[in-house]
C-alpha cells in the first residue's frame, strides 16, 4: 500500500509539475532519499490527492503561502509554473501575489513577482521546446 | 476620489466580513485611525476590488497565507468566517489549512485548525442570532 | 500497510508524548481528521521512526526549532514535556532555549522559557498524579 | 569587568524600562538565570550602551522590528512603554507601527496596535500610581 | 485625487530613493503594474507622507524591520542607500543592524551587514558617477 | 575579563568552525567590528561555552533552528560543516534537516538539503587540501 501511495503521488506530481517535479525528486536521491519519498508520498500522494479542492484552488493556496513566507524562492517558482499548468492565467498569478502585499508586506509581494518572472520565462521556454 | 475608494472599500469589506470588519475599523478610530482607513481604502478598496479573482479565490489565498505565517491568529479567525460567507464550505477551509502542513509545517496547520474552530463557532452563533 | 504506519506512529507518539499526544489527535477527530492521521502516520510513523537519531536528539532538534520559530507555543510546551520524558534534564532544555537567543533573538528565547515554565509545571502535576 | 558590564547594563535597563525590566530579569532567576544575565550584560550592557544612536532612535528600531516579526507580543508591549519613557509620543509610536503594514503586512500592524493599546494603558496606570 | 496621491508618492519616492525607486516601479510596469502603483500611492503617497516621523526616523524603522525579517534582501539594500541619502551615517546604519542581533538573532544581523556592504558600494559608485 | 571572554570564545569558535569562523570575524573587521566581537564573546565565549550540552548536541540544535528559520543560508552551511567537525555524520545531518519538514514545512527542509550539499562539498574540499 506504500507503493500505492507512491504511485498515486507520482501521478499527481506529474499532473501538477510535469517533468520538473520528477527532477526535484531525482535530485534528492543521492543525498536525502527519504525526504524525496515523503514529498511524493505525503505531499502529493496524501494531501494533494484529497478531493475537497481542485488543483487550481490548491495552487492558489500554495502560491499565496509561499509568497507570504518569503523564504521559499525555488519552490515558489516551481508552483507558479504548476499554477499555469493547472489553469491559472498569468494575470491571476500576479493578482494572488499582489494580494500578499496586504498580508505579508510589499517586499514579499515584490520578491514574489521576481519568482513569477522566472516562472513565466521557464514556461515560455518549455512551450518553445514543445513547439519547436 | 478618495471618498470613492473609501466607499468602494467599505462596501467590499461589508460583503466579505459582514459587521465584523466594520467593528475592527471602528475599534481603530481612537488609536490608529490612519491604519483603519488604509485597511478600507487600500486592502478592500484597491486590492480586493480587483476583477482578476473571485472573493472565494481571494479567501483561499488569504486563509492559506495567514495559516502559513502563523502569527496572525485574530485575522485568520476573521478571514475563515469571511471564507464561509463567500462560499467556502467547512471541509474546504480545513483542506486549505491541512495543505499548509506541507508548506509551513504541522504546528502552523494545527494552530490554523484552532482558529477554524473559533471561526466556526462564531459563525454558528451569528446564524443562531439571525435565526432566533 | 497504512495500518502498519498508523500503528507504528501511534506507538512512537505514546513513547514520546505519553497520553498528551493521543489527546491532541483525538481533539482533531471531529474537525480535521486527516490532519490528525497525518501527524500520526507521517510525523511519528515515518520521520520519528527513522533510526539515524535517538529520541533525545530528535527532541533537542524540535525544541530548538520551535523556540526559534516563535509561533508554535502549544507545540513547544508539548515537546518540552516530551523532551523530559525521553531523557533531557530541565537544565538541558533551558540551555537549548537559551542558545536560540543567538540564532533567533532574545524574544524567541524568553518566550521559550515561558513555554518551559508551563511544561515543567505540567510535568510536575503528572508526576504528582502518578505518585498520589 | 564582567561586573562592570552587568552594572552598566542594569543602569541602562533601568533608564529604558524603569522597574519593568528588572522584574523580567528577576522572573528568570529561578529557571533561566544565564539568559537573564545575558539580557543585562549583552543586550543592555553592550548593544544599548553603544554611542551611535540615541535611546529614542534605538526604541524606534526595536518597536519597528518587533512589530514586523509579529511573534514577540510581550516584548513589544515592554518596548512601547520604554519608547514613551525615552521620549516618543503616542502618535509617533502608532506611526512606526502603521509603517510596518508596508513591510510586514496589515496583520502585523494591527497586532502591533493591540500591543500599543496595552502599553498605553500600563503607562497610564503607572502615571496614576506615581501621581496618586 | 488619485493622481494627487500618485504625484505625492512619486515625489516622496524620488526624495528617498533617488532614481533607484523609479527604476523599481518601471521594472514592474510590464508584469505587475497595480503592485507598482500601490507602492507609489500607498507606501510613499500615504504612509511615508505622514508628518509624525522624519524620513531619517522612518528609515531607521525600515532598516531595522527588514534586517529582522531576513527575507527582503533587495529591499534592505535599497533602504540602506535611502537611509544614507536622508541623513544616516554608515556607523548609524551598522548600529541599527547590529542591534537586530538582540531581537532577531545573529544570522539576521550578519546578513544585514552583507546588505549594507552592497548598499555602501552602490552609494560610492553613484557618488563617483556624480563627481566624475 | 573581557579579554578572557574573547579568548575563550575564539578558542571555542576555532574548535567548532576551524578557520571558517575566524574568516567570518575577520570579514567584519572593516565594517561591523562590534558585531564580530559580539559573535566571539557572546555566542561562543558565553553561550557555546556552557557545560550543559555537548558541542554535538549544540550543533543539532543550531542546524535544526537555522533550517526551520529558512532565512540564514550562509550560516546554515557553516554550521553543517561545524556539525561534521564535532562528530555528526552526514546521515545524521540529513535526518535533522528532514525532521524539519514536520515543523517548518518541506520548502525549509528542501532548502536545508541544498545547504547540506554545499557544506558536504566544502568539507570534502578541505579534506582534499589537508590530505594533498
Amino acid at each position: 500500500m506504500e507503493d500505492e501511495r507512491f504511485e498515486r503521488g507520482s501521478a499527481r506530481l506529474r499532473e501538477i509539475d510535469g517533468s520538473a517535479g520528477a527532477e526535484v525528486i531525482a535530485g534528492l536521491a543521492d543525498i536525502a532519499p527519504d525526504l524525496g519519498r515523503y514529498v511524493v508520498e505525503f505531499a502529493f500522494g496524501d494531501v494533494y490527492s484529497g478531493p475537497e479542492l481542485s488543483l487550481r484552488e490548491r495552487e492558489i493556496a500554495t502560491i499565496a503561502a509561499l509568497t507570504a513566507l518569503g523564504s521559499a524562492h525555488p519552490q515558489l517558482v516551481v508552483h507558479i509554473e504548476a499554477g499555469l499548468r493547472v489553469g491559472l492565467s498569468r494575470e491571476e498569478v500576479i493578482a494572488i501575489i499582489t494580494q500578499m502585499a496586504v498580508y505579508a508586506g510589499f517586499p514579499a509581494a515584490l520578491n514574489g513577482v521576481s519568482a513569477a518572472r522566472e516562472a513565466f520565462a521557464a514556461h515560455d521556454a518549455r512551450a518553445g521546446d514543445a513547439g519547436g
